[in-house]
C-alpha cells in the first residue's frame, strides 16, 4: 500500500485505528515514522508521546474536544481535525485557537460529511478558508459504502466516485482563490483494488494492514492475506448436538457479523479452514456447529475475525508470530 | 435480588461479569464480601487480590487453564470450576491437583452442559464423585434460552424448566450415595420474574445489577430500571439526510443488536427517550436517524445499551452518578 501511494505520488497517511500500536504503524511506514490517521484523541496522544508528529484525527470533532485537540496540536508539527458544519466552525472560532482543518465530504456513504452538490457546502468551505482560526487543509472523504460491495467491480466503481466527489468540489471552489486544497481519500476496499491512486493527493486506508474475513469476502484481499486470528481452546464438545464451545466469545471476537451470519471463520491451529460454523457468541463462549466428532476438549482453533478493527481492540496485547514462534508482544492504546 | 435469595434460603452468588468491578460486587452483597461467579480467571484473580474468597468460574474449564486455576484456588477458600465431559475430568486427574467441581447441565439452552436425560451424564457425575481429584460440588445450569423469551410468561416457563432439570437429575443420582449436591441456577430473566427461588440451592444472576434495553424488552425489568448509559456527543447533523452522528460507535456500544435492529435506545442527557433510532455503528461513529432538526453539533445524548455486559466491558472506567454529580470512578478488570 505504501509503495502504491509513493508510486502514485500521493501522501501516504495510513489509519492506525485497526491496530492502535506503534509497532504496526512503523510497519505501515516501512520501519519509520510518517503521517498517520487516528480515530480518537487518545490514539493521537499515544503516537505523539512516541514521536509521531503529523496526525489527522478523522472523526468530526466535538466542540468539547477542541481544547484537548489544541493541546495535542501544540506538541507536534500538525494535527489536522475535521468538521462538516457551520456549528463546528463556530465552535473553533469561539475557542480562539487556530487549527489545521479538513472539510469532510460525503461521497455517497451518507454517514458524516457534507453533500458536495449542496451550495451550502461551498459556502462552508469558503467560510473555513476565510476564518482566522482555520488553516484550511482541504477535503477529506471516506468511501465507507464500498463495504456494501459484492465484488471488485462494485468497489472499483465506488473508488471512482470517491475521487470524483472531491475533484468536482475542488474545481467548484477554484484553485486560485483558496490556496492548495488537499484531496484526501481512504477506504481499504477502494485503496486495495485500484492499481494506482489518481485524482487525489492523500490516501488513508487502515484495515488493509490486517484485512479480515469480510474484506476477503468482498474482494479487497485473498483469504490468505488476513494477518490476524484469535487462538481459542475447545472447552466443550457435544457431538449429539453437532456443536462445540470455545473459550472465545463476544468479548474476544466482537459481535460483528460482517456480510454474513457467522461470527468469524473457523480454522485449525495451522490456519487451515474447517467445515465448521461459528454461529453464536455470548460474552465468553463461542458456539461452533457442524461435524465436531473428530474434535476434543483442549483442541485449539483459530478464528479469523469478520472485522479485524473491532476484534483487535478487544485485546490488551497482540502476539506477533513467525510460524509457531512469538516474535513480539504489541500493546495497543485504548479508550478515547 | 439479594433479599429474594436470602428470603428463599438459597446461596446468593451473583455473577460479576456484567461490571467486573469490586464496587458493584459489594453493592450486590449489600456492602460486604460474599460468594461470586466470574466469567474469566482474570476476574477471579482480580477479586482474590481484593479479599474475595469464594468464587465460581462459570465457563467449562480448558485443560490448559487448570494450573492457573489451582494457583488461584490455593489462595482463597474455594474456587469452583465447571466441567461437562469425561475429557475434562481426565485432564483434572492428569493434573494431579484436587478441585471443587460442578457438573454443567444443559437445561435447554444447548450452549454448554450435558443432557440430563442422557445416561452418560449420570455416568459422568458418578465418575466425578468417585474421582480422588474432584470434590463434587453439584449441578450448575444457565437458562440462557430465557433470552429468547417474548414476555414474562415465557420466562416463567423457562424458570420452571431450569430448576426442574437440576432437581430431576439430582433425584436420579440419589441423595445418599453422593453427599450434598448443590443445584446452582442463574439467568437474569428467570431470576427476575420469580417471586421466590425454589427447587434450587444457589442463584447466580449477573446482568440484573445494571439491566439493559434488551432485558426491559423481554420483561425482566422496566425501562426505568436500567442503570447504565453511554454519554455521547453529537458531532454532525444532517437534516436533509434525516440523520446525525455521535462520537460513540461500535467500540463504545458493542455491536449487540439485542432482539431488535437498533444499537441502543437514544435518550436526551436527562435519560428521556427520544424518537430517534441508532441504526448503525462503525468503529467510532454512531449514526442516528429520525427528525434531527432540533439537534445541533455539541448536543449530548445518552444511549441505553442493548446488552450492558458487552457495552460496560468497552470502558476502562465507569462514572457512578447521583443525578448530575459524579460520586465514583469504578475501574473494571479486563482480559482473560
Amino acid at each position: 500500500m505504501r509503495e502504491k501511494a509513493h508510486q502514485s505520488g500521493v501522501i501516504f497517511r495510513p489509519h492506525v485505528k485497526t491496530h492502535k500500536t506503534e509497532e504496526v504503524a512503523r510497519l505501515q511506514h516501512g520501519g519509520g515514522i510518517g503521517p498517520i490517521t487516528v480515530s480518537t484523541l487518545a490514539e493521537g496522544e499515544f503516537f505523539a508521546d512516541r514521536g509521531w508528529r503529523d496526525i489527522t484525527y478523522a472523526v468530526p470533532i466535538a466542540p468539547e474536544k477542541l481544547q484537548r485537540a489544541a493541546a495535542l496540536a501544540s506538541r507536534i508539527d500538525r494535527l489536522n481535525i475535521l468538521i462538516d458544519s457551520h456549528d463546528a466552525l463556530r465552535a473553533i472560532e469561539e475557542s480562539r485557537q487556530t487549527f489545521d482543518v479538513f472539510l469532510k465530504i460525503d461521497c455517497g456513504y451518507h454517514r458524516a460529511g457534507v453533500d458536495p452538490d449542496d451550495p451550502d457546502s461551498e459556502q462552508l468551505a469558503r467560510a473555513m478558508a476565510r476564518s482566522e482560526f482555520v488553516r484550511f487543509q482541504g477535503l477529506l472523504t471516506h468511501a465507507g459504502h464500498s463495504y456494501n460491495s459484492k465484488n471488485i467491480d462494485d468497489i472499483r466503481r465506488i473508488a471512482g466516485e470517491e475521487s470524483a466527489a472531491l475533484s468536482r468540489f475542488r474545481a467548484l471552489l477554484g484553485f486560485d482563490s483558496m490556496g492548495e486544497i488537499i484531496r484526501s481519500i481512504g477506504s481499504t476496499p477502494t485503496a486495495s483494488v485500484v492499481d494506482r491512486f489518481s485524482d487525489c493527493d492523500e490516501v488513508r486506508p487502515g484495515n488493509y494492514v490486517f484485512y479480515d474475513a469480510f474484506q476477503s469476502t468482498i474482494g479487497s484481499c485473498a483469504p490468505d492475506d488476513v494477518a490476524v486470528s484469535v487462538l481459542a481452546t475447545v472447552v466443550g464438545v457435544y457431538p449429539e448436538r453437532h456443536s462445540l464451545i470455545i473459550d472465545a466469545g463476544a468479548l474476544a471476537l466482537s459481535k460483528d457479523l460482517g456480510a454474513g451470519t457467522d461470527y468469524g471463520r473457523v480454522c485449525d491451529e495451522q490456519l487451515r479452514p474447517l467445515p465448521l460454523r461459528l454461529t453464536s457468541v455470548s460474552q465468553e463462549h463461542g458456539k461452533i456447529e457442524g461435524d465436531v466428532s473428530h474434535i476434543s476438549v483442549g483442541t485449539r482453533l483459530r478464528i479469523i475475525p469478520n472485522h479485524s478493527c473491532l476484534t483487535a481492540a478487544m485485546f490488551d496485547v497482540y502476539y506477533a508470530v513467525d510460524g509457531d514462534r512469538v516474535v513480539g508482544e504489541w500493546r495497543p492504546v485504548r479508550g478515547w
